[in-house]
């Protein structure tokens, strides 16, 4: 173990980090070890301001003149538009509103809609459940006959064929923090005419995604994991510029429409992403994820990969150098190319661990049946987190 | 015009108003007369508190744990109970969450799927646009050949037949107010054995509900007209009981499901009306929301209706009164028992006079082509206020 990680180490790499500061902007508890930005992000501590505002300052005194006085109508384009920088995207390609979910429904139609002769969606069997579960709902009400395929990721790329309308996937996967190669999947998508969705919800905010120069076609993604725009935040989703104006959803509310305040009786579709809005925009969600939208541009992706790269090292090297024979068995990918900004470790008493880890206020998560799992936000995670977070992770494990 | 209505009348109408208290409960900016409710409910005191408690004291302090500890994992029920005890429903009955629109869309498939011999979703040509829209969505989208059949009115009861699934309305009309007769219809739709579903949005919170006594089998509604719910509030939806266990829907997302943290690759819907939530609820979005529900509850809808017929009665008798001969059509109901709390009147300049009402500090909507909509929330508009807004309709009309 001499040539271990030290933690005057981990001490020096904190004073030396460049996003040091970032850890300022967001309210993290006293003594609290965060482990689960990429399940409920961190509050920015401009949030509370800005819910104020809008609150006290537009809401209770302009009332309904706010929808286009103060640019509530708008927040699904400029907050898109802003993500849009996040994920490679351009102006006009993103939109934010509704959940996950439900923005993944809209573009799954609207992806069988783009090939009509195709009856697949393909995705891996290891998808995030919710993901899957929305697909299946297609299955069964969707017209067209569309049908789910479940595969394993190695024969993935080898099962899109003539009958894939889409290949559906998530960036990196909930459980392992396995990282997909966009660019690859992108390629032989395109190779066989089928269309690609990602859901980004644990990649975007950590990483430096190109959606665009990935070819990628279609993407969703969660606006309260590392995005840190609060509990149950409004998502987004992305439609590739050259599909917009050819592409139909079946959610298509009001705020999609072409003139919606002329109230006509037949919907016709608006001009490019803004067909992918559907009702009302939920106002206080989308101005506190811009919060946390504002924030990440505020600081260079490439630099949060890099920190988050070292964090999950760190982490992943710390725990063989702590817990050596403690039963502890890695989940996540030691090729850090691959690794998400996450380590997920197998243990038998997992579920009792991440309970004992949070009685000591490290906070991870428990994903069943015997995974804990622990996110990295590079924003407000210190290097110095590391060593306390598996040093308790050592002592919860001895007295389990 | 001796026996008119007076300004004195209307003062003693205040004074007795049991209430009139309620208003101090609403941030209303002084000099602002307010009709507008019904577009964009004002901002209970409350509710910018509330989001403070929510963020400084609970997402800042506890962050993920508060999905258990605090509730918010339990909001769409919780919230959706309060919201049962307005519209006559029972706890279990109703859901808050999604948009009016991604609601309704949820019941028009379920619906469909209760009823699959029957291929016509059935409506008037005035229903709210919004909810055409997704029904022509459904129209393109859902297997099984449903088709949207529009008739006026007065022919609605009589073209209900054996291929109707659905009998989809707006109880209150967004144009004119009217009011429909929710048992009539719902014995109309039972007797030839098709479903009704009902959007509340523009009566729940203004008049006494009774969803279950009236036989609706399926409604959907707005939290951010007379609910008070904040910009862009979370919507709800009812399912009466007898129904939930049959029911099936598209957007089934994870916390719909029957285990949800098993992150079972397989859909199995959860029991009762909790089937029918789709993805992570908006925490923001439905605490406001149950500010503006608890609200509504500590004061008595029969009360609230009384004043409304009262307010709107007042309304059309001082622009008949002041405004003879200046071009105003009434377009609402002249019979308040067929009226909601609204009156629209046509007017061939009605665009600009809302404008020039609104530089004049009295809020009303516009409606393409020739509509002047006002909107009267009984619990913060005052009898005095139907005065002074009349006088100012006379002096935009005299100088436009």
């Amino acid at each position: 173990m001499s040539a271990g990680i030290t933690e005057a180490e981990l001490r020096e790499l904190d004073a030396r980090d460049p996003l040091a500061s970032a850890r300022s902007l967001f309210e993290v508890p006293e003594g609290m070890i965060y482990l689960d930005g990429n399940s409920l992000g961190a509050m920015p501590r401009a949030a509370p301001e800005r819910l104020q505002a809008l609150t006290r300052e537009q809401w209770g005194v302009d009332l309904n003149s706010c929808w286009s006085g103060r640019g509530w109508l708008d927040l699904p384009i400029t907050v898109g538009d802003k993500i849009a920088r996040l994920i490679g995207a351009a102006p006009g390609e993103v939109v934010a509103g509704d959940s996950t979910s439900v923005n993944l429904f809209k573009l799954l139609c609207a992806a069988a809609d783009l090939r009509p002769g195709r009856r697949t969606i393909l995705t891996e069997d290891r998808n995030f459940p919710s993901d899957l579960y929305i697909a299946q709902g297609i299955e069964r009400f969707v017209a067209g006959g569309l049908r789910v395929k479940l595969v394993p990721r190695e024969e993935l790329v080898g099962a899109i064929d003539d009958d894939t309308a889409v290949v559906m996937l998530t960036h990196v996967d909930f459980r392992s923090g396995y990282l997909h190669d966009m660019a690859e999947i992108g390629r032989s998508a395109a190779e066989r005419g089928a269309l690609v969705l990602w859901d980004l919800s644990h990649s975007a905010g950590i990483y430096p995604l190109d959606v665009n120069g990935c070819g990628v076609d279609l993407a969703v993604g969660c606006g309260y994991k590392y995005f840190n725009g609060g509990p149950g935040a409004p998502a987004y989703l992305f439609v590739a510029r050259r599909h917009q104006d050819a592409m139909h959803q079946p959610l298509c509310g009001w705020l999609g429409h072409a003139q919606p305040f002329q109230f006509a009786t037949e919907y016709r579709p608006a001009a490019g992403i803004v067909r992918m809005i559907c009702g009302t925009p939920s106002v206080l969600g989308l101005a506190t994820l811009d919060v946390g939208v504002d924030l990440l541009l505020g600081h260079d992706m490439a630099e949060m990969r890099r920190k988050s790269v070292a964090l999950t090292g760190a982490f992943i090297g710390l725990v063989q150098q702590m817990c050596e024979g403690a039963g502890f068995e890695l989940r996540s990918p030691a090729d850090a190319a691959r690794r998400g900004s996450q380590v997920s470790l197998a243990h038998p008493r997992a579920e009792r661990l991440i309970a004992a880890l949070a009685e000591r206020r490290v906070i991870g998560d428990f994903r069943s049946p015997d995974i804990l799992r622990f996110g990295f936000a590079p924003l407000y995670v210190r290097y110095l987190d590391i060593w306390d977070a598996v040093l308790t992770l050592k002592a919860a494990v001895d007295s389990a």
